[in-house]
C-alpha cells in the first residue's frame, strides 16, 4: 500500500467499457459491459429480517442510512479498467457527495445502490444502475457532487421517491470523543459498516495524495476505513453527516481522515 | 506480512517434540518437550479480583467466556516446530471448534486452557495440557471439530465438569451493526481480549489463503485480529457464538472475517 | 515501520537548534528556533463550544483531560532535528510522566501544552512553552518523570494553577474488558483522541525495541496509537490513568501496550 488513495481502481482484463460521454448529451453505456466488469461483486446479505434484541441502536442506523451509500463507478477510457468509490445521497431531489478524486473532471459517473431484496450480481438489472452527471467539483478540497439523471433501464420512470438521503449535521454540534461510524466498499467490501470516534477537528488541514495536494477542514476518525471507502460517509448516532472520507495515513490503522461537514454545509444551501 | 492466515508458527531452534501418531490410538506425548516448545508464553493474568464499577458487561463477558477459549497447539513434524491457534468450546461434552486451517489433516493436537489461579508457565503441569481427536474438518469452508479425550496427567480423571463452552447464536439473530468481540492467541498474546463490530455477512464468500481456497458464509468484523486467532470466538453482546475467527485483509486493520454460525449450526444438532 | 518506537522524529532540513544544556543550569533556549523546528504543527481545534447532546461521556471526558496531555519536545544535538512523544500531567505540584525513550538521559525537555483558546503555530508564544528537569527515570520499565520548572517566556511567573492533572487509578481496579481512551500527538497529528479496551494485562512482560530491551507489567490495549503517541496517557472512563502508552506489535493494529499503573504507582506516594 504506497499511496493514500482510498478509490479502488479496476483492472480487468478482458473487458472493454467504451466510455464515450458527449459533452451535452448522457453518454451510451452498455449495461452487459458494466455488468461484467463488477462481475467479482457479491452483493450484500441484507440483515433487515433480524429478530435482534441487542445492541439495537447501531444495527438499526445501518439499516436506516445503509441505502443512501451507493458504490460510485467509472468506467475507464482504455478496454477493461475502472475506478470505483463511494458516494452519498445528501438530497432528496437526487444530490450525491463523493470525493473530487473519485470522480475528477468526468462528466457522468455510474451509481449503484444497494439491491434490495439481497441479489448477486447475476441478477443485478439496467434499473439498479443509475447515470449522474457531475454538478461542481472542488479538487482543492476533494469533494464532488453529482445529480442523479436516470437508471440504465430506459423503462423506468425518473422516480426519485425510493431515495434515502442523510442530513448534514450542524458543524457547531461535531465534537471529539462522539461516536461516529462509516459505511462504504473497502476493497471490493461493498456495504460495510464500520464504528469508531471522532479523534480530532482540524482546521486547514493541508495533505497530499500521489500527485495531488489539498487543503480543507477536516475530521479524524479511528474508523475503519480502506480503498474504495472514499466519498463514503461519516455519520453520527443522530444519522446525520459529519464528514467525507477522504484519506488515511499510509499503514496507520487508526487515523483516517474525512472532508468535514463545514465544508459541505455552504454546497448544498439554496 | 505476505499470507493471511492467522495461524502462529513457531520455529524453536533447540527444541524437538517427537509426533508419533498411532492412527487409532492415543499419541505419546513428552509434556517436557512440549512444555519446552511453549516456554515463551506468559500465562495471562487474572483481573477476576478487580473492584470494578465501571462499564460492567465486557469485562463479565470476558470472565465468563475466557475458559472456553483454549490454545491449540500441534507439535511439528521436523524437530523444534509447531503450530498454535485458537479453539472455542461448544459443547459442555467437549467438543472445540477451530478452523481446519490449524489442524489440518492431523488426527490429534493438544488443548490448553488458561490456568487459574494465573501461573507463569514454570508452574504449567501436565493436568493442563489436553489431547484432543479430530472428529471432523470441512477444508472447503475452513472448520475443525475436535474432541477433548484426556488430560496429559495419567492421573488426573476425565472429568469435563470445570468445562465452560460458548453456545451457538440463532442466525437470524445475527445483524449488521451488532457489537462483538473476541478472545485468542494473535501474535503470543494469549488469551487477548478484543471488540468491534459486525460489518457484513456475506453469504457464500470465496477467499484464498496461499494454495488453498475457500467458501462459506462468512461475518465479517471490525475486531482486531492476528496471526495466531484463527479457530477463536467471535462473541456477541448475549455471550453466543456469531463467528468462528478465520483470516483478514492482510495489512487493511479492520476488515477481517470469521466463519459464520450459519455454517457451523449443523455441525452440532443432534 | 521497521521499528516499535512510538516516538516522532524530526529531521528538518535548515533549521539548527543549539541545545546548550549544563549540568545544574536551567539550558538556555531559544524561542525562535524551537518555533521553526515546530512549525508543522497545526494546533487542535478545540470542541467546547460544541451544543452536543449526544453520547455525552466521551466528548466530556475528551474535555476534562486533554489539557493534561502535553507535547514533550528534545531539540535534537545535531543541527535541524529533535525528538517528540507525548506526556500525562500527573500531580498539581507539575510532575509529568512519559516514556524513559521520549527522553533518555536528557536533563531537561521542553512541555507545550494545548493552547486555548485554539490558535495556529503563528500565534505560539513563550509562555506557552515550558522547560521541565528529568527528576526519574527508569530504563527497564521505561518510564520518566520530569518537573515542570518554568515557561520560556521570563515574564509568566511560576504559576501552575493552570495545570490540570490525571489522578492514577487502583491497580486492583483495572480490569481485562474494560474501555479505555488514549490522548496524545501520533504521526504529528497533535492531541489526538482514539478509543479501545483493555485487552490483557501482562505481568512481568519482556519486550525489545531496537536495540534496547524492557521488562514491566503492562496493559495491552486495542486503542489506536503510533509513532509520537510514547509516554501519553491510557485512561479509563472514570479519568483515571490505567497506563502509559509505550510501544505496539509493528504492523499489527490493535495491539498495543501501555506501561501498568501498577508499575507507576509506587513514583508518586509521598
Amino acid at each position: 500500500m504506497k499511496s493514500p488513495w482510498l478509490i479502488g481502481v479496476f483492472l480487468i482484463g478482458a473487458v472493454s467499457i467504451p466510455f464515450t460521454a458527449h459533452p451535452s448529451d448522457e453518454p451510451q453505456y452498455s449495461f452487459d459491459q458494466v455488468k461484467s466488469a463488477l462481475a467479482h461483486i457479491a452483493i450484500a446479505h441484507g440483515p433487515e429480517a433480524s429478530k435482534l434484541t441487542r445492541s439495537p441502536l447501531s444495527p438499526q442506523l445501518y439499516r436506516n442510512t445503509v441505502d443512501a451509500v451507493p458504490l460510485i463507478f467509472l468506467p475507464g477510457q482504455t478496454p477493461g479498467t475502472g475506478v470505483s468509490g463511494s458516494g452519498v445521497v445528501v438530497t432528496a431531489s437526487g444530490q450525491v457527495l463523493t470525493n473530487w478524486h473519485v470522480i475528477r473532471d468526468s462528466e457522468y459517473a455510474l451509481v449503484i445502490f444497494r439491491p434490495t431484496p439481497p441479489k448477486t450480481l447475476a441478477d443485478l438489472t439496467p434499473s439498479d444502475v443509475w447515470v449522474a452527471r457531475s454538478l461542481w467539483t472542488d479538487a482543492k478540497k476533494d469533494i464532488g457532487l453529482l445529480q442523479l439523471l436516470s437508471p440504465m433501464s430506459k423503462t423506468k420512470s425518473l422516480d426519485l421517491t425510493f431515495l434515502k438521503f442523510i442530513p448534514l449535521e450542524d458543524p457547531l454540534r461535531v465534537g471529539v470523543g462522539e461516536d461516529v461510524f462509516a459505511i462504504g466498499h473497502p476493497q471490493g467490501m461493498y456495504w460495510s459498516y464500520t464504528e469508531g470516534v471522532i479523534s480530532q477537528i482540524r482546521p486547514r488541514f493541508v495533505w497530499k495524495a500521489g500527485e495531488d495536494s489539498f487543503q480543507a477542514t477536516i475530521v479524524q476518525t479511528q474508523t475503519a476505513i480502506s480503498h474504495g471507502s472514499s466519498g463514503g460517509p461519516l455519520i453520527n448516532k443522530d444519522g446525520n453527516l459529519v464528514g467525507l472520507i477522504s484519506t488515511m495515513i499510509t499503514g496507520q490503522a487508526g487515523f483516517n481522515f474525512a472532508i468535514a461537514v463545514h465544508e459541505l454545509q455552504p454546497l448544498l444551501l439554496p
